[in-house]
């Protein structure tokens, strides 16, 4: 559909999907090896069962706004993946399909693809899920990418955001606050630790874990859930916006990797970025405090620890805004409570 | 998710989302307000019916390739939208939701997204789609907007780009060029013709008609279909690649519009344009030749014009070729038989 002509270092559309983008395809049969315009999903007698609804998650990312152009072609395209991937954990769905946008700029050659398509190859055996469908253009603008992954849940076992009560427990997994970390040693504005704890927190910058066991067996105890990517309290603002409650979490509770520790050693301001800052992918979560322990029990079994960090109210006073304590119970005022997409 | 902070002449994204978007996908049950990390498609008892499959189709489109900045914001809504409902109708289906990813460049204000998504609603009316989730972001490139449609066909009524056979007609709907010619007077390079032969032929470009009634009724008819985006004869000849078949169309045959007509006869060579050029988004398909009267019929009472323009052979020496005869019954040699997306 695309109006721009020839003079670029890579096959021309048709052979780039042949060559890169159909393997991804094979083993979706609905795909019709992406050879026609469309991708078919089956409902019946696939990959989806008769008792399920679908999943739809549509997010993008940008060369320069989300990722550099610099970074390893397979890990922008893991990012890609995984980011999406993460919002169907958060919601415990299976994942099944994703369509994708590629918008090129000239100068992305075809190396830079294959390696590309290589990290969806990689990606894909790990979690699951195949590609449908999609549409390359070219962009005089940078590297564009917009992927829209579909999953499946078991009808009416929704996990909203909407779904807390007053008294749950605020709960989250894995390690809260690398990703911040990661990003900012990646612009040169974190010093000191060691080579090891700034490739840690690096690679959890990069490269996200999308928590898809985890979240599919918090269908059975969470009353709400998201992923946390703009920011732990922001995120949970979002949470006490729309389940029309208030929480106070302790900033002692929140969960810190080694990495994460020795940075706020070094200096304690870190903490703001930590509570702040975005890119974790970690799952945010509300329960019945009684569930505390079948939690920690399933995140031991799993690999992923779970961790109650605070709780929810509904004061009307605090509603919804969501107070972080420090250990001598003193509130923490943080200098931005989530990314903002502009 | 993103990086970049503040500046802007518009609200933030949670507002614009809230005041904007939301609206648009108020009577999608699913889609929690877009107040949630993701939207629900439920498979019974909704919008899907039990014996259906979906058909889906992500389709972008860049400020600068595709439309230009300048050009109505409700008019590159509803191209948005109508690119990707046009592949829909191809394969017969019915329309039920899209998501929509949108790569804002901060000089984008308020005023043009206000009528970009009056543009959505305007069409979401006419074709009965709805609004499910999506992305906003900045970015430092063009205006980038990526659509994914999701929609229903009866299962196993499947209509492939690989399903014609030796023999059969191939027909188009409504008139073949406008859009191709359309472009060409945006860009200053086709004079002549009435102002209204122009501004016929620029609404043509600007705003495609997905034929979606007429390709539900092919599902009774068709043994391949597809929608025109690239060009008649590069379109025809993704078909007989598929369907490992040749064709031989009849430039005569071509259906032109009144104003197409006016263009060729003032210069002959426009032809090129016409069976070459992209954009009409009619539909092209293939069925036996018998079924010609009674798709002429289904055509009338629609109000969409159905023409026959040639059939399909398995002649070895012409398999996947495209013959252009015209009315001497010689060959018409084109320049380029369908427009590369790069």
């Amino acid at each position: 559909m695309a109006r721009r002509e020839g003079g670029s270092s890579r096959p021309d559309e048709f052979e780039l999907i042949d060559r890169l983008f159909a393997p991804l395809a094979a083993r979706m049969r609905g795909a019709c090896e992406l050879k026609d315009d469309v991708a078919y999903l089956p409902l019946a007698g696939g990959l989806v069962r008769r008792d399920e609804e679908l999943v739809l998650k549509t997010d993008a990312l940008i060369a320069g706004v989300h990722f550099l152009i610099e970074d390893p072609p397979a890990l922008v395209a893991r990012k890609l993946l995984r980011v999406n991937l993460s919002d169907l954990a958060a919601k415990g769905a299976r994942p099944l399909v994703y369509t994708l946008a590629i918008m090129l700029p000239k100068e992305t050659d075809f190396a830079w693809l294959k390696r590309f398509a290589a990290g969806l190859a990689a990606d894909q055996k790990e979690f699951g899920i195949l590609l449908a469908g999609g549409d390359t253009d070219s962009t005089p603008g940078p590297l564009s990418l917009s992927l829209t992954a579909i999953g499946a849940i078991p009808a009416k076992r929704r996990l909203l955001r909407a779904g807390a009560r007053p008294g749950d427990g605020v709960f989250v997994s894995g390690t809260i606050g690398d990703g911040a970390l990661g990003l900012k040693i990646l612009r040169g504005e974190l010093g000191g630790l060691t080579t090891k704890q700034r490739a840690f927190l690096v690679e959890r910058y990069r490269l996200p874990r999308p928590r898809l066991e985890l979240g599919a067996r918090l269908r059975d105890f969470a009353t709400a859930a998201m992923d946390i990517s703009d920011g732990l309290v922001g995120d949970l603002q979002h949470v006490c916006v729309a389940s029309r409650l208030g929480a106070v979490i302790e900033a002692e509770r929140v969960p810190l990797s080694n990495a994460g520790r020795a940075a706020v050693k070094q200096d304690g301001k870190l903490i703001q970025s930590i509570l702040g800052g975005g890119d974790d992918y970690e799952l945010l979560f509300t329960a019945p405090v009684e569930k505390e322990p079948a939690l920690k029990e399933v995140g031991r079994k799993l690999g992923v620890p779970v961790t109650r960090i605070g709780s929810l109210s509904s004061n009307p006073q605090m509603r919804p805004k969501v107070i972080v304590l420090n250990a001598k119970g003193r509130e923490i005022k943080l200098r931005q409570a989530g990314y903002r997409h502009f």
